[in-house]
Formats: structure tokens, sequence, C-alpha cells
């Protein structure tokens, strides 16, 4: 199978990154991730891109904050599909970093998610590695069901609670 | 080679997403599109996305304005990847719909792109096909190339033109 | 007396959802409160908002976050008036989820209130019974007077504070 | 059948109006619309607001624009719903009419639509009187389906462009 | 002297506004203040903004949070000076208070401080009553000249700290 | 009876401050109007406001687009009313004037009014003048009337046109 | 003396830009500018920036819109300064790139300039070359009397015009 | 070497600012620091800019929050590089403070770094005078390999506790 990438900018993004890391484990999907800044250490930033594909990656998660150039840095030196985690930074509620992560211009597209959305981030690498692996795609269904049960279970307690 | 869906929520979101059927012809992927409302016809968006897989889908593309809800309901109904396109509408220059369509909650995955970000949309649709597919990859990184190309030559005539 | 359902998106959000209980409580007005996702429980969600007419529901409350698609979800699946409750989440202020309720396309109407404003989304179906239910309505004017009661009770207090 | 009161806080507010006007002639809904500003006349508005139950009517629309206090200054004077068009204005894209709108305190309720969302607080007003009136609500099923259908109708037209 | 009239929306309001009583008391001008809701007890509201200038009130303040009105409420029925405190409510940062104060259509101003900023309010006020009261006015230069030396002091603080 | 003096940040501002210029003639108040800029000329726009109470002026209008620095340039160097006009820009809504002009720190007050909003701005200044002048502020009054008029005049045509 | 370098991310920035070049040439100040896209032609706009120092380049100014990464990127490459001019794209009204652009981590800044801002861009890479270069500081100075003289002669056609 | 000037609108920016102190003394570089008030003390901001150049001065940083104008004042009594910090106040995080500071009308220029960013405005400052000092320029580049490092070591603790 195919692996996940994941690049956070800092490490004190860290927190937000280990829920991504939390649903590849779940799904079984192998995954390799780095504290690689756009900024601080933009080449190795962009080998790790430019050899992502070789390497036997199948999708790259990239995770920041403030002005989050990562995922666009990243996305600029491969063509696998690049996924952004806009981190919620000391100010602002996280528009920074999402408008500079979703606001790509053309030809360089960055698959944007929630503000702090990790887990979001690492099932849309499942679901991209699942569109050709019929197993994962099951898994993913099942999940699916699963948290619908979820929802369910929830319910039933309120109706409980309520008595109705 | 699995198919691109294309949904937009309404026919005046049209212009937009004729920027997206020209890429994925450009990439020669085959792709169909709809017209599905969230709101108006929210079963024949639900019907699509729950046999997308089945009927030979490998991505969806989800273009809406607004309180923008078609690609997350489509995301509801498929565990395919679904790329969300936020479109202007007459107010708020795209705000609504770029927090409707990217704030996803946990579970529910939407690759959101730029406002109107229809030909990024597109290429994240290739970029995912791609990953299975080397001939597609390539494809990808010939078009990178070109498109370098084409910044190097507007930096080009703008030397000339400043005498540089 | 025709019932207010109130569906959340989330167990998450019933400390919001349950000042809404408290104020149909204090109206005795009957209500049936579901935990249903758009996203996880989209079939749920649908059935509910379907069958609430002929179900004996007058109003439905919808409480959600971030891109809040529930209100919306159920108002294209019923012509009852539809009350829409953006929750704060964990970023961004409430704005997203405000956004995703209110800035519903033409034909498709969800009465949105304040951000987490569950008390006035149970007075407003409170309203919504009491056009054809004066009873009802003279308790809402009742409130009303008892509401600015309390506020010249604060005046008064104050005015002692002060001396004045 | 119940009268739907519509007031707007200024004669330029008359081009959004008048889309309510057409929604309430649609389904036959009788309706008075007046031009009283919450801050010129406020005590036409004021008076208006609390006649309006004894004088017959069963759903008010109110339409501003800027810092739009008109829907609250009606609602302060009246339990009947109170419906809220946030109007654009000319800086802000309507940010701040909608904020005036829908962020009403707890105890009196606006049902805010969207930014110049004429229509659906037509809509809204029609369901608020269908809740007791089953040939509205028909009616109201009706033009769902005639919308849905046109929603199709869009879908073959793009179909048959599409050659697919 | 002429008084200054202070309404605050709610009583919850009376922790920033009680920065305003400081700064009036300072001053030594008089005041009178109410908790007088737009929405709550739009009748008192009215009355005491009708009554004001005969009253012997020269200048009015009103503090209020979300949709808030009370300024706009007040000015309509008065051609006093009216000046709003927009206080920050449970979200948005106070930008709902601020755009409902500020955005006053043309015929009604509204004098709009900061977010919470109750004593420039106050100050505000005491400069309107200062127009035609020299001691006034000397008092404020006074301040000024006061609030100069406590910005040196820090300065030479700062100076010693930094052994500069 | 004392003058108002009229700053604006640049010639291009003077569309909009014109019509504050159309206020004060309609009430016959005396003003003097600058093309001072805080940041180009910031000597001059000192000047202009340390002399301006012994050089007879009532209040102060400032008006600047951007950082519009100019009310609160003015503000700190007189204790008379500054009231700041902010203009919108060519980009970001007005929203940058609005918050450099409406935010100002404790002690310093300006009295803000809507963005463009230079009709406001007179007329506060005319209300401010009008404190210890009972004719100045009978003519308010009268307009006031005039103004509700007007509404009531839109009102009667609107009614005439709808046969209600 | 110093070469300023000049980079836009597109051809289409020009008309923004093009205000830089003619203030640098007013200076005289030598330039040398590039269209060198961050995300399509990384390398070029990397070795520019690494060679910057050493090929006589003493300021650099970056300028784009939308995900503006192109001074970060800049600067992520040299310690000279990197001056960012955030353009204004088709939606957002320039908060995209203004945010992309000013909100820097720590230890790579960018000096931001206005949204479109070309002309202070440049004159900020002039202030950079003066604080070495007394003529040049002379003539930014002269500048800056020209500029004040412009403004004052503003306001002496203003006060023609209105005869005061 | 030059020095650099830190000024601070208000003693509270201290524990922003004192970040900037700490590069500029790993950095060898002399600094001197002042509250300076463009509000309450005007005349000492003026003086300190007016003569800053002459007193040896090569680049000043201004910090303040709300309506920041200390920035601007400054730049506007100077043709020094201005570094503008806009700094965090009670509400509307940061916005006011930094759309206050970087929307500059052309002329005056100030070079704007993120919300409380006072470690990037230091090493703005840094970059200013390392133009013209080979030395400090060696410095710069040795912090960023240092930066780099501290990236690279928080790389490998990450592959160390993932095994990877």
């Amino acid at each position: 199978m195919k692996k996940v990438g994941i690049l956070m900018g800092s490490a004190s993004d860290l927190p937000v990154v280990e829920k991504a890391f939390a649903v590849l484990r779940e799904y079984g999907v192998p995954f390799e991730a780095h504290v690689y800044s756009a900024h601080r250490t933009p080449e190795e930033a962009r080998d790790f891109a430019r050899s992502a594909r070789k390497n036997g990656f199948g999708a790259l998660i990239c995770a920041a904050g403030m002005a989050a150039h990562l995922a666009g840095a990243v996305a600029a030196n491969t063509t696998l599909p690049v996924i952004g985690i806009p981190c919620k930074g000391p100010v602002l509620e996280g528009m920074d970093a999402l408008l500079a992560t979703v606001q790509m211009p053309s030809g360089i597209p960055v698959a944007t998610v929630a503000v702090n959305g990790a887990q979001n981030a690492a099932l849309l690498a499942v679901e991209i590695l699942a569109v050709e692996d019929g197993q994962l795609a099951d898994k993913l269904d099942a999940a699916r069901k699963a948290g619908a049960e979820k929802v369910l279970q929830a319910d039933a307690e309120l109706a409980e609670k309520l008595g109705q």
C-alpha cells in the first residue's frame, strides 16, 4: 500500500497532527511524519515533496499555522494530492492559516480541510488511497456505519434522558 | 480509467464549473456533470453519491455558493474523495461558501479549493486518479513544466520590456 | 397542540440546546429532541424531516456548529418552518456556523437566530405555534411583561445603588 | 387567512422587498407593506407591531440595511413571528445588516434569512401560516416539487449539452 | 451643569459601564444611569430619550452588546448627542455590537467608541459639555497633561530598567 | 455660534465630505474645511487641532480612509469633540478605516460614524452645538419631523402603488 | 548603489507593480524585475533569493495575490530585507493575500505594506538603501516636503473653492 | 553601528516588545526603547522620529494595539524605515491593530509584521542594518542555519518517537 506523508511546519503543531496519526493507524495505512518548515527548512520540504511519488507516497498532508505556506510549497513540488490543515495560531482564530492554505492560485491545488481538522485530513488521505483499494474502501464504509451508530447511540441516550 | 463526477448546486454555477470541464478534457479524464441541488433535489444528489463508487467514479467535485452544502451532503453519502468549490455569491465575497464548505466536522472530509477555484478542483481530481496511474502522473508533471515555461516566458517578456 | 422537533448535529451541542428545552417546558409546549447529524446520519435527519408534519410537529429547531448543514438539510425535506441555531465551534467565533446556516439559497428558508441562541430559537417556535393559539400568545405576552419587569427591577437596583 | 405584514426601513429597499411580494402573491397570501423606519418613524413601526396581531397579521417581515434595527424594533413590540431580511448596503457586503439583525438578545427572537433573501423571507412567512393551513402546506409542497423539476430540467439540459 | 444620561441594555453590561461612572465622577459631571433595554423595555428607553433634553441632560451614553440597538433606538427619539458603546458579547469579539452601533443610516447619528470603550464614551460626553464650559475644558486639558505624564513616567521607568 | 472644523486626509475624500458641507449649510452652522493629512502634513493637522478651541471651533470632523489616523491624530491634540468618518478605500470595504478610527485607546475619544457617513458626522456636530443652543435644537427637531414625513410620504406612495 | 529586486507571482500583477517601478526610477534606484511564481517556478524564485545579496541587491520586493506565498518563499532563502505587497484577487478584497503575507512565523520576517501598496513598497526599499546613503535620504526628505506641498496646495484650492 | 529605536504605545505592550529586545541583544545591535504614545504624548513620538536619523538610528520599531497609529505617526516624521508591530488588544483578535498599521496611504510606508510579531520586527531591523554590514549579514545567515538545525532536530526527535 502507498504511504501517507505528513509534514508539519513546527513541532508545536504536533498536538493537532497526532489526531491524523491515530486515524491512519486505525486504517492500517503506513505513514511517515516530518517536521519540515516551508520557511526554515525549505530544502527539506522541497526534497521530500519532489521524491515523494517515487518513494512510495500516495498522498501528503501538511499542517501549518499563521501564513501557512507549507502545503502550497509542497504542492509546488509534487503532483501527488496535497492536503492542507490550517492550524489555529495565537491570534485571528485560524482565519490567517485557512486563507493562506485554501486560496491557492490555479495550477497548484491544495485540498484544504477545516482549521485544525487533522482527522479529516487523514480520512481524506485514506479515501484517496481507497480509490483503487476496495478493501480500504470497505473499511471506510464500515467506519461511516460505526460513526452513524455512535450518533444513534447518543440519540437513544438523549431519548432515555428526556423520557421520550 | 475512473470517471470524475461534477455536481453543481445551480445552473448559474456553470460559468465557474466549465473551467473544470476544460481541465479534465485536457487530461483526457472522463467525467459526468449534473445540476443537483443539496436543497432542491437532495435525493438525486444523495443517490448519485451513494452509487458513485460502483458506477465507476474515482472522485467527485461539488460546486455551490452561499450556505454551500452540496459538497458536504455528497460527502455524507460516499467515501470517495469529495472536492468542494465554494462559489462567490452576490454578497460576502465568497466567505459564506468557503466556510460552509471547508469547516466540515470530523468524519466527513471535503477537500476544499479556493473560492471559484474550479481549475484546481479538476486538477486535484486528476491528481487523485494519478496516484495509481503513472501515465496520468506524467501528464501532470508535463503540465507543471509547461506552466513553469509560461511563467518564464512572461519573465523573459518583462526583461525585454524593461531592457534588463 | 403541535409539537416542536429539536435536532442537534452532535451530543456536544446539548449544553446549548438544553436552554431551548427549558423555554418549551416553561410554555408547556411538547417537544421531541434527537441527535441526528446531517453528515453522519443523513437518512435519520431526512426521514424525521419528511414525516414531521404528519407526525404532529409544527416547527423544527436544528442546532449545529462549523459547516452547519443540519438546518438546511432538514429544511430541504420539509415545508414546516425550520429554525437554525448556529453553534460556536472551536475556532472562528461561530462565524462559520452562522454563515452556513443563514445564507440559504432561494426556495429553502431557514429561520436563523443568534450564535448559540437556543432560547430565542425556542421562543420563535412558540411564536409560530401561537399564531393560531390565543392562549399561547397570551403566555408570550405575559412573559414579555415579566421580562420587562426584570429589566425594570435591575434598573431600580441600579438606581438604589447609585442613590439616584 | 391571516395577513403578512412587510415593513422596509427605506423606500430604497423596495427592489429587494418586491421579491417577497411576488412570492406572497404566488401563494395567494394577503399582505400589507409599509415603509416604516426604526429610526425615522419609530412610532409608526411600533404602533404597527403592537396592533399587528389584533389586525389580523400572522407574521411580519422586516427589511433593513446597515445597522438594521427594524426587525428587532418590531419584534420588541409584538410576539408574532418576525422575519428579518438584512439588506446589503453601500459597504461591508451586508455583514453589518446581517449581524445587526441576527444577533438578537435572549427574549426577543428575529427569524433571520440570508442577506437580501426576500424570497425566503416570504416563503418562511407562508410556512408559518401553513402550520395550521393544510391547503397552504400542500401549495408549498407542490412548489418544492416544481423547484426540484426546474433543477432536473437544468440537469437534463446540461446532459444534452455535454452529450452524456 | 447639564447631566449625562447613561443607559445600558442589560445589568450584565454594568462592569463595562462602571468605568464611565468613574470618569464622570472624576470630572464632577452629574449623571443618571438606567438599565433600559431597546427590546425588553422599549417604552422606557424611548420616554427617557424623548424627555432627556428638557430633563437637563446634555449627552446620552448607551451601552449594549450583540445586535446592539439601544444607542440607535435612543438616538431615534432625541436630537441630543448619543454616544454608543458596543459591548463584547459571548461570540464574534464585539464585531456584531460594533457594526450594529456604528452603521447608522443617514439622519440619526450615533457617536460610536471602541468595543467596551466606556471610558472614552464618558470622556466624549465631558468634551461635549465642555464646548460651552471653559472650566470643564480646562479639566480635560489638565487630564490630558496628566495622561501624558503617566506615559512619560512609564518611559522613565523603562529607561531606568534598560539602563539607557 | 461656534464653528465646525472639517478636515480630510486627502482631496480624494471630498466627494464624501461634501455631504457634510451640505448639512452644515442647511443648519446655518459656520464651518471651515481643510485638506490636512495625518501623515503628509502632520504639523498642519496638529496646529489646527491645538488652536481649534481658541479659534472658535466647537466640534471637529475628520474624514480619512485606509489606516485612517487623522481623527485620532487630531483628537490627540485637542479636547474638543472629534468626529471621525471612516472612508471606504479601494479594498476591504471600509473595514480598515472603520477599525482605525473607532478603536481608539482610553483617554483619547473619537466619535465614529458609519463608513462614508458624512451626513451623520455633520448632524452629530450640529447636535453638539445644539446642546447649549435651543434654536439649533429646534431646527434639529424640525428636521427629524421632516425626515419622518419623507418616510411617511414614501409609505403613502407604496400604499397607493399596492392599492392597499 | 545596491539594486532593488522586484518579483511578482504572475504577469497579471504587473499593473500593480509598475507603480513601484515608477517610484524607483524617480529616485534613481536601479532595479531588476522578474515574474517568478512561488508555486510554478519555485526554483527560480529560490535561486534569485539565494544569490540576491552577492548579486548586488539591497532589498527585495515581492507582489502576489490570493494565498500569497512569494514574499515568504523568498524571505526563506535570503536574509536581505524582503518587502511583501499583498495583491487584491478576484474575491475576499485582498484579505487572503494580506494575511498570507503578513502573518509570517518567527524567524522569517516579511515587511508587509498595504493591499496593492506598490508605491510604499518601493519607498520602503528606498528608505532601506538610504540608511547608509545620505544623498538618497535627502531625496526622500525632499519628496516628503513635495508631498506635503501637494496636500497644502489641495488645501488652498479647497479654501478658494469654499471662499474661506 | 546604527542603533534601533523601539517605541511602544503603552507600557502594557512591554511583554510583547521584550522579545524584540532579546533578538537585538543576540545580534549585538544597540537599541533604545521608549514608551511614547501617538495619542497621549504625540510630541515626544514626533520629536524622537524627527531626530532619529541624526541621532544615529538606522531603523525604528513601533508597537501598538487597537487603532494602532504609533508606527504611522512616527513614519510621518522620518524617512528612516519604520517597522510596525500590531499588538493584539482585548477584542477583535488583533485585526484592528493589523489594519491600522498596514493599510498606510501612499507616501508614508510602514513595514508591518505579524500581530504580536516582535521577534520578526527586530530581525527585520537587523536585516536592514545588515544591508551594508557584512558581518551582521553573516550572523543572520548563521542564525538561519541554527533555526533550520532546530527544526531538523525536532524532526529527528519525531522520527525517533514514531520509530520511523
